[in-house]
């Protein structure tokens, strides 16, 4: 049923090198980077985190429900309540985090108040994570698998217990059930959602946690309401934790427990598996003695790691540990989302909420488009082709399913999160890079009801005025979905649907979004050289300020930004862009300065390809190198730190993968590649034979040569190359790109 | 399955009265009478209750948040915020009073502060409630099953909705679950227990609820928990209800519910079923399904009436409506608990957490036994002896399954409410009385554990100074477990267990039981002429006040009651007590001067049968008529407070019944009928013709002498009667008592 994880075990019995040894997964858990150090199966629905959120008063810096956080894990903080089940890697809004496992010593204690640790020892490495408990001398042990968890808690002599806490977590939506099913399994289901706030978004995760040994004792706890009058002075638990000793009923509440105890030796350990399911605890059962039959955590461990190899060895590198480890800690965090969805029997949640689907390809979850369109499914479509082909073949069955293609889908939710529609990019970039092996009329029609449809679109609800004015007007617009640019997302999205029209031969559909896709000229103001916000009547936003919004405030026209990280933010026509901007000289000027007045932000999306525009000017790459390398020293490091902020479920770890490889997908749509220095001297991309007639490419570059100014000069297949750019075409025919 | 219904709907055809028609279910729903006046069909699992105790403001006199509240009706109150469908009548402590049905009309509201209602048009009979909803034009009306209820709204033009709230609830627990399993069916769970506030004892209750017509719209709702910080700037809902519109997945939290809303015509009737189960969701359902396969309201509430018939009419009286309205009213209370447990496919949860039985036999619960020993088994052994047979036997299957007979059994749960070892006598009482169609060995030994056991017994915590002393000492009492009070339980418990040894051939035991059971000479206090506490050294408490707990306030060595309440509480030896206290002189004394100082508590149980006891004093029967006829007058009446209190699950509308019928068993365990004048003109018994060989016992009773203090003279079957009692054998063989 899983043709992933079947074609895996299979891949990791060659004698592929082990580049997940360079992998740092605390990377990017400092400075908001919202990655887990956790255990972490590729592109897995599970994942095993240590939860430092929660209270710890002083120990912890960052508390959940002091700020906006969307982080499970928290690198300054030191305050452990746990071990997370469900996790998302680089998002900026909480949810999940949750079905979180403790493991305790001594007197039962329920309160995470009272039960969370401090922690030392930590290591981490793909599909495993450890660390020393200090309260307890509880040396805990994760590993996981698709669906599935693994806990090995070695205890000290005494009272050992683990404690399965379902009130606690990230989400800030509330209620949970549980059975013990027997005095070693226990089921139930945790509701999630409000996913940046948004009420609607709701749904439960199932779950079954067996453990390896018969506990002496066990139960369940709900936090008691508080009461008040003469019932306070009657009830037992009144705003307090109340256990209910061998209690194997059904419980459910907002905040709800259960708990073992155990007689444990010195030294004992005792390992917890967890399934989960999105469809039902039976499956939430089946995926547990599907892809852990047994408890075997050296083995499931060594599974993981073997799954990271065989996708991190695919491309091979020559350079410093450091930057193997900078490199692969990049591909992992790109390896996080989309995850798998379906179960091991390939029941999945319909997109909306109509029900239980069933399909034998991998069903995918967690598609944060409006940042992965950019870079993250180009990388995916170049070098793990199979599996793009299974996200667009999931986001191509979600609009099947609930008539749109996805924007924020979280879960099989639509929640709407930011703006433009960015599938239409995505499916079509990736059609056009040759993975074709998808409903791709289906695919089509779904794109032409969302650049059509008037009222009531789902993902383009500017349609009405943007259909009439060839813009987005800044009359109506909320504080999060600036007109300008609203309207370059839908800009860059008609591009691509009339990249994709003419692939299909649809002559007509390419030349109507086309046009529109360079209406973007009627935004460009000439005397401030903005992408400039218009009212519906053509005049100009006044006054205007372009940089407003430098700090995330809210600023008319941007969305997360501010002008002039927009103002070249229409990749599929730099050309046209550079002439408006008054040609390649203006245009350079215009470029350093967005560098050197501090208006790039290099922690989010929309100018993240500033740097290799160089490239579009004659003679001017060699800034496109300089730039890259001085932002990589300057945001990126193999420390909790090292990402510029927020991942964006790998958005900014793939512009660094792109970035030390020398080379970056311009625009999705257009299948250039901005060819700039790598970090490495040399490059081996093992192609997929599956989807590729070459069979590996080759960057060779001189390792002297990393650090200068000096213009590059490129070579493909021993051919001087005269733009500094290579085709997706040139690529997956195989060869050798060198760098001089 | 289901034999009592199958007997009860095979009865029902028969000619007999319709006494149904004289109950007025609204008696005993002031004065802390705690009945309810809802649907409620004989002995029944699940009722539909108007539930008026939540919220309201002025509205509502007594809040059930406000005080210790046991009940989900209140006469005084105003505001209704729904109907609930699992309802105690009777008891003294909150719980149940969950899964709350409510109407309204117009817009959507989901708090119940706001979408409650008052009411007018009140009218109630058995298995029949119906009101007008004043705020929305609604009519509601209910209706019940055994294990279901029924509920037919009518209303106006417009927009109308159904709300099925499963946070509100007298219950202390919290916690549900939810899922539409279509649009015109939900099902779910809803915690309860903390009975009396006992933090252990609780558990779901399954439910499936079932719509006659497909809603325009539906959801969910949850109350969000209150956010802080920047959290709170955030969320949509804090603290507050957020609804999920057309939510179909799992739902849990600790409050929540589901909604519809119709277009509805002028005077539409919607329809509403809901079947419950204890274990589990599909056995709702399969209850549902049995007793409900269509919506037929007007059907299920002749069947109620029908089956109260049944009953109802196996006494026949003659008198005034009045008179009728209360004894019928009372036989109706006292018909309600112990109630089907079972589902219809016969499973239920087996007596602790162990897991799911399942019986051909019905199997009962709610057993308040403390209370119902003294006279509600007795009264079902004599009217309904095939009821009283399946008490009996599920009490001993209880005993069989958690190896102890029940003391206050609530849904499965050994609640450890009140003292004593009430099984006993009730179960041991019944076999003398003829009821023998049990498993008498299993029963005899688990009493004999209960008398024996020293350590870790369950009924009888205090045999380790029992057994060594004779009784129980005051040293460590608590304050809600008087030593006296306890110890006369444990006499009376004896004196059963030595009965039913002698009926089972073990003189050896009856030898032993019998001489504990009189060691309550011990505790005589020949100075004070009281049964009073002593110390483990023989020392009587000291200082020592007789009225000291007579408002309920702790009183060593008594429960619920002060010394005068507990005096004459030897009803196994009554002749010895008189002795004791100086002869039938001095004891004639001492009884009067108990109701003239204003010791005697109708409304609760020690000295219920202190009235009665003038029977037992040569020429002073008459005294006990003059009692009773006052007592009667100043308690007892057709109206809401027409009960003295507390209704204890039937115990006090049984004194009523048997009181107005002119005969009262004397104790637990004896075979004697205490006789005086009844309310009644002439009284006809319908013997059971299963278990007893007479067909009728006839009670004649000149009306002219109702008022009389003229000592009455008794004449059974012609022959007149030496002393006033007559024996069960008397009665079950069926004859005529003349009271001259």
């Amino acid at each position: 049923m899983n043709k992933f994880l079947f074609g895996l075990l299979l891949t990791s019995c060659s004698a592929l090198g082990g580049n997940s040894q360079y992998v740092n997964p605390f990377i990017g858990t400092s400075n908001f980077g919202a990655t887990h150090p956790g255990a972490q199966y590729p592109n897995a629905l599970a994942s095993v985190s240590p939860f430092n959120v929660a209270h710890g008063g002083e120990q912890n810096k960052f508390e959940k429900d002091a700020a906006w956080n969307s982080r499970v894990y928290i690198h300054e903080n030191r305050y452990l309540t746990g071990f997370s089940h469900l996790n998302l890697s680089g998002v900026g809004c909480p949810d999940a985090g949750v079905l979180l496992l403790m493991p305790t010593t001594g007197p039962l204690e329920l309160d995470a108040r009272e039960y969370g640790s401090s922690y030392s020892n930590e290591q981490a490495s793909p599909g495993y994570y450890s660390a020393q408990l200090n309260k307890y001398a509880v040396k805990a042990e994760v590993t996981s698998s698709l669906r599935t968890g693994l806990s090995r808690f070695t205890f000290p002599a005494g009272q050992s217990n683990v404690l399965l806490n379902l009130g606690l977590g990230l989400t800030n939506e509330t209620g949970a059930s549980l059975k013990w099913v027997s005095e070693q399994e226990v089921e139930g289901s945790r509701m999630l959602g409000t996913f940046c706030y948004h009420d609607e978004d709701v749904r439960p995760v199932f779950f079954v946690a067996r453990f390896s040994k018969a506990p002496k004792t066990f139960g369940v706890w709900k936090k008691m309401p508080r009461y008040q009058n003469v019932e306070a002075d009657w009830i037992g638990y009144n705003d307090s934790i109340k256990p209910y000793p061998g209690y194997r009923q059904l419980l459910s509440g907002d905040d709800i427990g259960a708990w073992l105890s155990f007689d444990t030796r010195e030294q004992e350990a005792i390992e917890v598996k967890l399934g989960i399911s999105f469809v039902s605890m039976e499956n939430a059962r089946e995926n547990l003695d599907t892809e852990q039959p047994g408890f075997e955590f050296d083995k499931l461990r060594i599974e993981a790691q073997k799954a990271w190899d065989a996708l991190l060895d695919r491309v091979e590198v020559e350079g410093s540990d450091e930057q193997k480890t900078l490199f692969y800690t990049a591909l992992y965090h790109s390896l996080i989302h989309p995850n798998i969805l379906q179960d091991a029997n390939g029941d999945y949640p319909l997109m909306g909420q109509q029900g239980v689907g069933n399909s034998k390809q991998n069903r995918y979850t967690v598609y944060s488009l409006w940042d992965t369109h950019r870079n993250v499914h180009p990388l995916l479509s170049l070098l793990y082709p199979e599996l793009q082909a299974d996200m667009v073949r999931s986001a191509v069955a979600m609009a099947k399913e609930s008539g749109w293609l996805p924007k924020w889908e979280l879960y099989g939710m639509e929640t709407q999160v930011m703006v433009g529609d960015p599938a239409t990019a995505m499916i079509a970039d990736s059609y056009l890079r040759g993975i074709r092996d998808f409903d791709v009329n289906a695919a089509y029609g779904a794109m032409v009801r969302a650049a059509e449809q008037r009222e009531h679109n789902l993902l383009r609800p500017e349609n009405p005025d943007y259909l009439t004015l060839g813009y987005v007007p800044v009359d109506d617009e909320g504080p999060y979905d600036g007109s300008v640019a609203t309207s370059l997302e839908y800009y860059l999205a008609d591009f691509n649907l009339a990249q994709l029209a003419l692939a299909l031969g649809k002559q007509e559909d390419h030349d109507k979004y086309l046009a529109r896709a360079l209406n973007y000229r009627t935004l460009f103001d000439a005397d401030t050289g903005m992408l400039r916000p218009k009212n519906r009547k053509g005049e100009w936003l006044t006054p205007f300020d372009p940089e407003l919004g430098r700090n995330f405030e809210p600023a008319p026209g941007y969305i997360e930004g501010n002008a002039w990280n927009y103002r070249f933010y229409v990749p599929h026509d730099t050309p046209g862009l550079i002439q408006l901007l008054g040609g390649p000289e203006a245009f350079l000027r215009q470029l350093d300065a967005t560098f050197d007045t501090g208006n790039f932000d290099m922690g989010n999306e929309p100018d993240i390809t500033y740097p290799f525009l160089y490239n579009y000017l004659e003679g001017q790459s060699w800034r496109t190198s300089r730039r890259v390398r001085e932002l990589i020293a300057a945001h990126f490091g193999n420390h909790p730190g090292g990402l510029p902020g927020n991942d964006d479920t790998g958005t900014m770890s793939t512009w660094l993968a792109f970035s030390m490889l020398g080379i970056y997908p311009v625009s999705p749509g257009m299948m250039d590649y901005a060819l700039f220095r790598p970090s490495f001297s040399k490059v081996k991309i093992h192609l997929s034979a599956e989807y590729y007639p070459g069979k590996q490419f080759v960057i060779e570059n001189p390792v002297g040569d990393l650090d200068s100014d000096k213009p590059e000069a490129f070579t493909l297949n021993g051919r001087s190359i005269d733009k500094p750019f290579v085709t997706h075409e040139d690529i997956i025919k195989g060869g050798v790109l060198k760098v001089k």
